[in-house]
């Protein structure tokens, strides 16, 4: 079972003005991709430009997280938007990080969507679709990542772009596949030990534990840290052992795939 | 004096929202470029696709309107910007419009700067530096607009990108060649045939008549006129009229010196 | 019967800094009380500023508009908030406008909820008891203004709060007493003439006639016109004509049911 | 030299959706008012809802810090805006946070602008006229605090509004009277010892030691800290100790003055 390759990532940039969110910086040398919040829900244009910076100094890739325009609500309250409209402002969106990456001598090479526009896209195809199609016609190489299953995923394929599933590596899993509510027992995993365990157990079998004593397949091949945990950088540190320990490596989300017959056997 | 060209532009999808300014649609098939509001001080992300679209669909250039962000204040309030810092900015707002109008299957092919960001940038060479720098890093093609002699144009060739002088036709200008301020009498022409007149000595002497009798030397390509006006569709018509007449065409901003000897024997 | 009284209204001030809606000031001279947007979905300070002395100068009653923090969609798509959390913010746009009404000899006689917000209360009782409670814990005499019957009527009730149904003159209704999609035949009506004719109508028997030829009744006393009307004065004419005409009297809302047995004797 | 009293405050409730700054709820039980962001350059509905209830069970004066619609720039760019249309904007912030308050049974006692709005309405009369103005005009009773000295001073003196002297105790002083900028060594005093030092020479002679070895005149009976230090619970115990030892007492703004001979003799 050789050639286990996984991108280990977090979100990133979420701040707003003279306010921050997170331990940004010293994650980054851990991590191998990011996910830069694009002004809308978080994030402006110093803070993301700052992000691009310290990204390119890591040799770490730049994705885009897409919001809702609702910055009090950290985007994570669900809007009854018109996905054909909204299409313009993922477009704005990633343009935004897009030129930011390339005036410094990159590019942003994946895409994903936060909070409560993620949860509305991976349930509605027709909103998945026009978000994914905005992004398709204007880069056909940028990846899409987004949990496995979902009707993103389903858009991506459509629409002809890659895409990549999340492993929430330190969130609780019930037997869905989805994301325990971060209300209940077992939510969020603070340990680094265990957090190292699923990744043991996730690259020999494929799968997660849920909360409630299953196991569910998790064919993913980015796992998704959350910054804002106090030990991130030791919970990041654990997964890279755990990975290199199994033999894997950890590598950028735009070189998972990249001609090679790639990605654990699972997936 | 043959090969007279200019190009013929004006501000447009300076809306917010459900709020519209001017009456955009009925003055694109009479021009030849515009200038969008990326966002800032006006426009929004829809307002941007529908402009694109449509300037897309008359065959006219599309060009950056990078602003302030100050929508109640219309970017027409100076702010204490650091340079450095706003240069993020504009590269948001561009990369913004690049994104809308590469997926519509075009591109930003000119930028200017609104209002007050204008005015202190055409004063200022450090500030104008760090703008037309932050332009100069995304796309070296990109054409910036400008009046003529200010520090925006200067830095512009310092940067090495194209500079286009702007002769706003419609408006009043002073003996030192700045326009008059919209208090003052003077300082809007509303009647065609008075803006046709100035066409007309503009291109036969490179010149403005001012307010005060006199005449300063215009070296401008591009012809701008004020959307808001209520006879805009009038008086581009009349402009374009008169350009024809004496000989000259209205030409898109990016094909004024396009592999010829282009632009107007006084320029 | 005697001693018909009604309000007149309409929502103002729905601008937004350089950019405005509607025909304003024209309509004022006409009506009784108004419904100012207080700078959420739309409306700002100085616009506030400026409808709060222009209603002063015309008599007429100020109340506030609340909406939600979304200019781009107006306020009119549905945001999954937090109705308790939310009361903060109905106190913040309700208490701006007070200063501004109090700084100009003024108050603020009533509140009513735009788009979203209001469709979602009107469902949403336990919605509806944190935005009218947020209202009365700052000032018990301020009216609520709402469609009859819903459950921000109720809320209103609950909370010790006087409230008046309001009649939307110039919209078509459904046999549910709801208003007509926008989209359907008959939402809006344009003809003063018709909708004089529906002034008599509720004045005579209390009722609406609705879209598919049926009779609903219509328990309000506040009648409503949409200033984005082109003729939105002439149909303001009309209704004011008819009220008299039946010898009734447009009054402003404060003053409607004020050491009155006042109302229509129907409600 | 009996009856020194004194008020001890700091700027508070400046997070915005879901970031925050400084150390809030910690530094209330010491300090005797605070300064509350309302919406414009830091703070929203809910984080003002919050702060005035923590206030209110702190027993800690509540006032209006009003400043520039600017979040991204914290409030401390200079924006060249008119005086008499930003007095809506003065009345817009006030009258958000006076509705808080009022709706949980308290006022707001004073207000005192923050930042670049500061800065320059303490350089500009016309200025200071129009914001001093605004309050004035909703509500006489309410206390000016401001910088010894300035036009903010001035102004609230000759529209009636009592003004209080705000002595910035962590913060270097110049000779002529103002603060010292961030960058110069000196600028911040991080020693609650030091701190303590400088309350005892203030209480015993009225005046402030400079960064440059001289001193200074310090008419003032508010003492602010910045909440943003990491031991700024420890600063203010420290002020607080000091001013009892010499016999004087913390007490709210508001009853600085009233009824009394009142303040610290030097004023």
């Amino acid at each position: 079972m050789t050639d286990i390759r996984l991108d280990l990532n977090t979100d990133m940039g979420e701040g707003y003005g003279p306010w921050q969110l997170g331990d940004d910086l010293s994650l980054l040398p851990v991590l191998s991709s990011v996910n830069v919040a694009c002004g809308y829900h978080a994030g402006d244009a110093e803070i993301m430009a700052r992000t691009v910076s310290a990204a390119n100094a890591a040799g770490v890739d730049i994705g885009a997280h897409i919001g809702l325009p609702d910055r009090i609500g950290f985007g994570r309250r669900r809007i009854a938007l018109d996905g054909e409209r909204f299409a313009s402002h993922v477009l704005y969106q990633f343009g935004a990080l897009h030129a930011l990456a390339a005036a410094a001598g990159s590019r942003v090479t994946h895409a994903s969507f936060h909070g409560a526009l993620g949860d509305m896209a991976c349930e509605d195809e027709t909103l998945a679709m026009s978000l994914i199609g905005a992004i398709a016609a204007f880069d056909r190489r940028v990846i899409i990542s987004t949990s496995p299953g979902t009707m993103i995923m389903r858009a991506a394929h459509r629409h002809g772009l890659e895409s990549i599933g999340i492993f929430s590596a330190d969130r609780g899993y019930a037997a869905d596949g989805r994301l325990v509510s971060r209300r209940q027992p077992g939510a969020v995993l603070r340990n680094p030990d265990d957090v190292a365990r699923r990744i043991r157990r996730f690259i020999a079998d494929g799968v997660v534990d849920t909360v409630d004593g299953r196991a569910v397949a998790m064919p993913a091949q980015t796992v998704m840290i959350h910054g804002d945990t106090p030990n991130a950088v030791d919970i990041a540190r654990a997964i890279r052992d755990a990975v290199q320990a199994a033999g894997g490596s950890i590598v950028p989300i735009s070189r998972l795939n990249a001609g090679t017959p790639g990605g654990p056997p699972h997936v």
